[in-house]
């Protein structure tokens, strides 16, 4: 079975965003100083061939090894079935 | 009035995407031959303070000069007020 899944990465509370202030600085410059602050995180999106019972143990361990630096970097992810047409 | 927008930067169809590439090679390396690819973009969340019947024009015109390069990337957004506690 085929599966989309969507994997988001973002920073842990309280770790430095240094892109993020980099872009809230340009946009303060541009003439937005509405901005308040911009946050800069990672969208995955994985097509994966996997067993149904199985897809999520593997996105976790994707995750856990490779996608995300767990000591700075939480996750979360959405998994979907991809129907054939 | 203050707003969290939420924007999602991808890439246009046919763009090469490099970071994509590499990490479905490491995936595979790890052992996960069913994925059969990755597309990486990004995800910006941005607070906001702006009047209501103009928020949208700026996050439109946010997008447009700086946030995604118009060329090779696409942007989608949402827009959402944040209610004072």
């Amino acid at each position: 079975m085929t599966f989309d899944v969507t994997v988001y990465i973002t920073w842990k509370e309280g770790v430095l965003d240094p892109q993020g202030a980099a872009v809230t600085e340009s946009l303060h410059k541009l003439g937005y100083d509405g901005v308040e602050g911009v946050s800069i995180s990672k969208m995955m999106k994985v097509r994966l061939q996997a067993e149904k019972d199985n897809v999520e143990q593997q996105v976790v361990e994707m995750c856990e090894k490779l996608l995300a630096n767990p000591v700075i970097e939480d996750y979360t992810y959405e998994i979907e079935e991809v129907i054939p047409s």
